[in-house]
């Protein structure tokens, strides 16, 4: 971990004690991984607040909204803006949606509250969110090679700039099945790896990703896969585990999840049929 | 990862295709932790819906309501009751607090608000957590040896049984200064194997955790270091990295925040002071 002058998006730099191998301790120039809240609002009506490493937090905020179901196309978002009273200190950020949104605040408030209804059980969670987004099309013929697929890890890796510094950082980056890097964003918090990623390619108006894979470096949870379908991606894979409710989810949603994605091995966890084996 | 017939608290047992090192497909029994919602209610009244490891639900329910501020004390506790409705399968308590806990449904909305007004900055947040608890007391000659400090991610490892099992898993755990083990959890989420770990402790009557120190398996970031000053812990540690919050919060609430716990290293954060140097 190097020593820098100037703080760099998204890292801190300060000292540490550090304790050595033979026991001394010194004193050493350490990077750490920025968190900071960010407040989502509509309309001036505050509707999240996420912890968030700062950076790219348009591409967040997009990338968020079109996971709730807020945002469906480009056009219902017509400007994100950041605030800029003093004590907002950058960290609040204000979406006006176009008409076609059809958002009110009383919509918020029923999110809120469909959030909590969630909470009665699994399988109403899981059916409320399929009903938000539609499952993929069983009719695409989209496949990956497994070749491709074991090369992704390190691609990531090589792509990912933060995390070798701090060891604190999530990625998600989306690449097309030819194994070509379309986006990839660091976050202290999964999901916010994934909404910035996602958001990104919302914004560039790259949706649906019918052609793609979403790759998270650590564990896939529900939300992951979640937030992959928002997006149109039928393949997620994930370095480390998957939970029970993210396997459950994307064999509902005809996704295809990847976990333990550590070459030479890998673990199908639904619908091995878009893996071409060699 | 072993077969398992029954499905054992906290992994979902299943198949899933492995590709093998040489090449090969074979279907295999595999454990995926669980993931399902709990929804935490106050009198009736949903508080918050958190995604967790079925398990020690109310030792979550109780840490979550202590690092929330909402009990101080066991006695402010009353009762917490599993809901019996089918449709709860099991994910739902409800909470009956004393009258001595002070806690109306407005001061619920109160803290949803405060929560949101917490993303205006960084800064606000940490002083109205700090307000919320206060630092740990500046006279206390709270010590660990070095040399014990390096024992514990093994005895954190030897004593936790779902990691190895499913990869998915956090663990937390709060040993005394002299490593002897207080009370250990896991869960799919690192706040929630923390708020089982302190919610233990504060069932059994044992805060404020004067002469102790919480570990945890992954990073820290705020909310792991805000719930430990929940629960009067002075030395917080994790085998990986920290964020900046979490960092900035430690100092001011003397704290000893140590990262990168891994045998023969580590890092000092803040307030070095608190270990005993071999």
């Amino acid at each position: 971990m190097s020593a820098s002058g100037a703080e760099e998006q998204g890292i801190g730099a300060g000292s540490v004690i550090r304790r050595n191998a033979d026991g001394e301790y010194e004193c050493v120039a350490d990077e750490v991984a920025i968190e900071e809240p960010l407040e989502i609002r509509i309309g001036q009506v505050p509707l999240a607040v996420t912890m968030r490493t700062p950076g790219n937090d348009e591409e967040l905020a997009a990338g968020f909204l079109l996971s709730e179901g807020i945002v469906r196309a480009r056009g219902d978002l017509r400007e994100i803006a950041r605030c800029t009273l003093p004590a907002s200190v950058g960290n609040v950020l204000n979406v006006t949606l176009a008409t076609t949104a059809k958002f009110t605040p009383a919509a918020a408030h029923r999110f809120g509250t469909i959030s909590t209804s969630c909470g009665l059980c699994g399988k109403t969670s899981i059916e409320f969110i399929r009903q938000q987004f539609p499952p993929i099309d069983f009719t695409t013929s989209l496949q990956i090679e497994a070749a491709k697929l074991l090369e992704l890890p390190e691609r990531l890796r090589s792509a990912q700039g933060n995390f070798e510094r701090t060891g604190g950082i999530h990625a998600a980056a989306i690449f097309d099945v030819l194994g070509n890097l379309v986006v990839l964003r660091e976050d202290i918090g999964r999901h916010n790896a994934v909404d910035k990623a996602i958001g990104r390619a919302f914004l560039d108006e790259l949706l649906p990703l019918k052609n793609h894979i979403m790759i998270v470096s650590g564990r896939s949870s529900l939300e992951i896969v979640q937030k992959a379908l928002a997006a149109g991606i039928a393949i997620v894979a994930a370095v480390s585990a998957p939970s029970t409710l993210a396997v459950n989810f994307a064999r509902e949603s005809n996704q295809t999840l990847i976990g333990f994605l550590r070459p030479p091995t890998f673990n199908v966890y639904s619908h091995i049929e878009r893996v071409y084996m060699e």
